[in-house]
């Protein structure tokens, strides 16, 4: 392997082409790319959305024939296998590219290094991994959807500064205000999903909709044991943008499924005990439908179990400098009880201020 | 009034100077001064701690005759009364000093107007106030002691994401590690006094120091109602730098103050009601004795109680990304319950990340 110095900076931007399509390419990952010759970039390009070129392709297509001879930068693996679009090894080598850096292999296993070994195999040099913790962190939602066929779920709790979701009356509106409020839209706008408990959907009556200008809108997501929810909800009403999916423990009424699937929603039986839905198995029937991210906006009963079974992969906690006393909705009720030295640490990525808020983003560490 | 926008960037300049002395004043205020002449300073200076020259004073010595027709900005209005350091105002007068611009009147009330009028007096132009609200935040301790007799009340508290303090066996160490304590040192060095009540004193033995290199050592102050503390405590050794204060509610027997005062230490008994020590009073006999900010580390019990009494100004929660689940001491514990509409906001002032913990400094909106 030789990499120099160059070779980091043409990567990095490669992965800023990448982040421009950010919470628009899923199921598949964000990918950029960069041709360079003799020292210089002679073209461009980033994945847009599924079904559109690869990023790879975009720059070839932009370079043509005076791609011959130079390098490509690309923050995924090149994939070598026929999906919606050709296999981007094949358009690699047909285009007389010489050298290949990649940023990180690519998990699905259809590729998994068969893409870097077919372009090895053309006599074309290949680098890497480069800036490997970048690109990761980067499709750290497809890897782990990839890894798990499970969504990467985030979970965004509205909170006070003395741990509280909603006041002594169940109130939680508002616990932040103005554009901590957009900056909610603005991550509904990017995930698959967004999933709540079937007491948040009627106690709050959301419309889990991203009122984002030309925003993909997400897919509402409810848990729900029986699936029996209010006819008047704004989830149930017919003809949303993106119907509602109903995870539910028992078995569905014909007449309830019909009602349901007549408005455009539906309701999946994945099953559970106890009244409860099994969560593991309403996980991977969203990941086996290409819900690579949830955004989860749930109460504390269902951000409890989730967190329970280690499935929360990253929160947003949107803190305000409130106090709403003891008797307050609390995201600790549904959290177990551990000795300091026991409690795992999440891990900060990002500390932002929004007026009067403050937003705090942590991984589980990775 | 004749303001322009010279006038504020030389007053910046001031303001700059004036928190040099940052936690080094008290019970003075900063103070910064700038002597300004054809638009150049000639001039600078300071009050870098009580009992040394007042700002005005380090700049009118160093710019010496030269003085004579400049323009003075200083960030609080010239004393005009005989303290420890003779009256400003008659320096400035003596100085030949044409015009003076101040940023904010002194809230003292041996001064409060009564320098700007003398200034006046002797026709020197005046002008102000400018750059208030800042030169108001930077001495915000100062206005609050000044004003109510009382010290103004920096509440830290060490809390997870689920609003606890401590966990459910009631151990709080340590919930914020590394850099995040060598913060709270810095914030010690800061403070006249730390006070935390006898469960705190108790359960953790602190030594109540400010760890850091040739810094000014804070008062220790244990609320405690009948002022028995045991023996052994880190903070009622002999030869302290700084004595310890205990502010009891019932009478010490003379025992046990001659006990304290032969290691340097003092109980005074402030009264109360029901074995709980009236807080109010606690804080009136601090402020008498000169005691202008206090740090509170106290547990919930205390920092609720003088919360419920409007008496904290500022928090500066160090936030850990854990959880400790619902049986952990929360800081809501003592907080009233109130419903979302009636809670009171804080101001949030910072925010920072030292290392993998959230600062979050908030004050009361003022």
């Amino acid at each position: 392997m030789s990499l120099k110095s160059a070779d980091i900076q043409f990567m990095q931007r490669a992965l800023h082409l990448a982040e421009k399509a950010l919470g628009k390419t899923s199921p598949n990952p964000m990918v950029g790319a960069v041709l360079v010759k003799k020292g210089h970039i002679i073209a461009e390009g980033f994945h847009r959305k599924a079904g559109t070129d690869h990023a790879e392709i975009v720059a070839l297509k932009a370079a043509g024939a005076k791609a011959k001879g130079a390098t490509l930068y690309v923050t995924l693996e090149p994939c070598c296998h026929q999906g919606r679009t050709g296999p981007c090894t094949e358009a690699i080598i047909q285009s007389g590219v010489k050298r290949v850096v990649y940023a990180m292999k690519d998990p699905n296993p259809q590729v998994a290094g068969k893409g870097l070994a077919k372009l090895r195999r053309a006599k074309i040099k290949v680098d890497g991994p480069i800036c490997e913790d970048e690109a990761c962190y980067l499709n750290r939602s497809y890897i782990h959807w990839m890894r798990t066929g499970t969504p990467y779920l985030f979970a965004k709790v509205a909170i006070t500064m003395d741990g509280k979701m909603a006041d002594h009356r169940g109130k939680s509106k508002w616990i932040t205000e103005g554009r901590v409020r957009e900056f909610t839209h603005y991550l509904r706008s990017m995930v698959d999903g967004i999933m709540v408990g079937a007491k948040t959907a009627i106690a709050d009556d959301p419309q889990l909709t991203a009122r984002v200008r030309n925003a993909k809108q997400p897919m509402p997501i409810v848990i729900s044991s029986k699936g029996k929810l209010p006819q008047k909800l704004k989830i149930l009403k017919a003809k949303r943008t993106r119907p509602t999916v109903i995870l539910t423990a028992q078995d569905v009424s014909d007449t309830l499924q019909y009602w349901l699937s007549h408005r455009g929603h539906v309701a999946l039986h994945v099953g559970g005990t106890a009244g409860k839905v099994n969560l593991r198995k309403a996980l991977r029937e969203l990941g086996s439908r290409g819900v690579t991210t949830v955004l989860l906006e749930g109460g504390p009963t269902l951000i409890g179990a989730l967190s329970r079974l280690n499935a929360i992969q990253e929160w947003i906690f949107c803190m305000a400098p409130k106090f709403l006393g003891d008797a307050g909705m609390g995201i600790s009720q549904a959290m177990p009880n551990l000795p300091i030295a026991n409690a795992k640490s999440l891990y900060i990525r990002q500390v932002t201020q929004i007026d009067n808020a403050v937003i705090i983003v942590a991984t589980q560490k990775f």
